[in-house]
């Protein structure tokens, strides 16, 4: 697999909230060939948490990427075909201009001082990396969880530029309840005596905080059942409880040790972003309903959801398939039976690579007028 | 409506790490008046943040008791037939010895010198204030949540002292996904740069930590769909997104306020001794299988559910039903259409009253040896 990790610079990007960030990086890994045409492209927006190295093993810290299992030769998204690309969101810490990079007006990080951003942002962002990849329209875009939101919004803003979308695991806005899960989560960061409102770059971060929250994270990506299959009741230390308050039982290793990870790879204010950008999330705003906002798209949809994810429940996949159905647009709806829950997306588990396979060997034919022969006029219009 | 407000005293107890605490002080409160056979009487245990104050209106706050929606003349438990009494946990904060209490033996508060205790301390010690109270049998043993595991610990332990138990949205065990969200709570408070190890009185407590753990719980205790309707998306301050980490959405506004509410009243120590509490939780520990455990009890069973409580899921409630069923108990059954969550067996919602009014009405027939007609041989002994 021919991998390639770079880094994009640009002059400057407007945001939704109306300022101008300038200058603006992306870092991105892209793994196989573009062809000649320029139109094997597929661009993967990552998760929350996640970065560009959503594939292959990286050089430095032997880790695999965050989708492996889905991006490679012969896997879901078929690297001996397509030109996968990921890039590391606006807001971030990876290697994309984020609240830790330097603020050319202080020449200090940017903390608090960063604008805050939307989805609608970060694919502004991504777009103007596909232009600079000459890349006149995109076989798919697609992602998991907030990965999933960003795919609506490329069908929904940029209608000409992809040929097909296949958010997975995700919703059209952000319910009260995930919100008010973010919201826990970025309490727990201010709340921490480190925090110092941002200004911690080359102090102590907010670990405790950030850990706390990433805590609660793991907690709803899990299902209960697969927290009980993996976990139980099962004690971290022989068999006696320590009647203290260390650690008995294995699930709260598990999750001190998550939460301890996650210090050392994330920023505490890319967290307040990016959870902040999940949160104003509603594909809707200022565009109407949800259908009148979803006939503006003219890709053909793949949607996707798990049955036992209880953070981004099938109904709210559901809900946005109909909404496509109601206007006419071609949509495909798997509902994968796994008992892990949000965490389900990520993994090799009840067929996932093969839906998308089959979708993505369509859309290539949709993408070459092949065939559209079983829709109907109007939508035909849309797909080819 | 006669009520009493008191407090108990004894020498010491003695508990399950083997610990001796002494003194020990219970808190209680009594609503209606015991009859001269003291066969009327019914004990209320409360959840996890709790009190002694179930019912009426307390005169110095002003403010309802806990439950009640369900105690009281008329209601579901009726004030005018029963003696209805409820204590403060053993660990608690509001009355009866816990960490915030005075160690004779240094004078100052316990703090992190309390012993940890288990649900099995707790009904100890509510075994001992119903002996003081000179009764022989309680006619109901009854709770929600942490309640309920206290109501199934007393039909196990003390099998001859209870006519029947009714827990409501409980568990015989706690499930990893139940450890996991105390977990973070607790991670909470600690992390807090105030905790200091838990010697935070007489300064100032870990309140960050502790409203943090106290908004996930509320999160835990409501549905998705009641979050949704109660919130929705909507914004707290005219139609504009802020751009910033104030308060954007209602249910944020909502969870901060209920979390520094919290403080006012809470000690974050009791906080993590009570959680410790229902994690150990196995009614089964040491007594064998879930059928062998319950096959202890003598007492007819009320338990009931909510069909939209995902922190103590119906299920859990079914897994001792149908054990109670195995070993031949009385046990009746109810799940309760709902759309708040684990909240709901707070509120007036679904029969909930009803339910129980006609469960005790039955129980006075049982402990009257009137009416056990229906029941075979073996069972008929048990609860006569």
């Amino acid at each position: 697999m021919i991998v390639e990790r770079g880094s994009i610079g640009f002059d400057s990007i407007t945001l939704d909230n109306g300022s101008t960030l300038a200058p603006v990086e992306v870092a991105y890994q892209s793994y196989g060939r573009l062809n000649a045409a320029k139109s094997n492209a597929i661009l993967i927006e990552h998760a929350f948490s996640g970065d560009a190295h959503a594939a292959g093993v990286d050089a430095d810290t032997g880790k695999p990427g965050w989708w492996d299992s889905m991006i490679g030769p012969g896997k879901g998204f078929d690297t001996d075909r397509y030109f996968v690309v990921c890039t590391n969101v606006l807001g971030g810490c990876r290697g994309t201009t984020g609240p830790s990079s330097i603020d050319p007006a202080t020449g200090c990080p940017y903390a608090l001082k960063f604008p805050v951003i939307t989805i609608g942002d970060m694919v502004r962002l991504q777009r103007m990396a596909i232009d600079w990849f000459g890349i006149p329209r995109l076989l798919a875009v697609t992602g998991g969880s907030m990965g999933g939101m960003q795919a609506l919004e490329w069908a929904v803003a940029y209608p000409d530029r992809v040929v097909s979308a296949i958010p997975i695991a995700s919703t059209t806005r952000h319910s009260a309840q995930q919100i008010a899960f973010n919201e826990v989560g970025r309490q727990a960061i201010m709340f921490d005596s480190h925090f110092n409102n941002g200004d911690y770059y080359g102090k102590q971060p907010p670990a405790g905080g950030l850990s706390v929250a990433r805590m609660v994270g793991h907690i709803t990506y899990m299902s209960d059942r697969s927290m009980g299959e993996k976990f139980g009741r099962r004690l971290r230390q022989k068999d006696d409880l320590s009647y203290s308050f260390g650690v008995d039982f294995e699930v709260e290793s598990y999750l001190r040790y998550r939460g301890g990870q996650f210090v050392n790879r994330f920023d505490a204010n890319s967290y307040l972003y990016i959870t902040k950008a999940m949160d104003y999330f509603d594909l809707t705003q200022g565009r109407g309903t949800l259908e009148e906002t979803l006939a503006r798209t003219q890709a053909c949809f793949q949607v996707i959801s798990f049955s036992s994810d209880w953070l981004y429940p099938s109904y709210q996949s559901q809900e946005m398939v109909r909404a496509l159905e109601a206007v006419g647009r071609d949509v495909s709806y798997t509902e994968v039976q796994s008992d892990y829950g949000h965490d389900s997306f990520l993994l090799d588990v009840g067929g996932q690579p093969d839906v998308v396979r089959e979708f993505l060997s369509r859309m290539e034919d949709v993408a070459n007028g092949r065939s559209m022969a079983h829709l109907g006029g109007d939508y035909r219009m849309a797909c080819e």
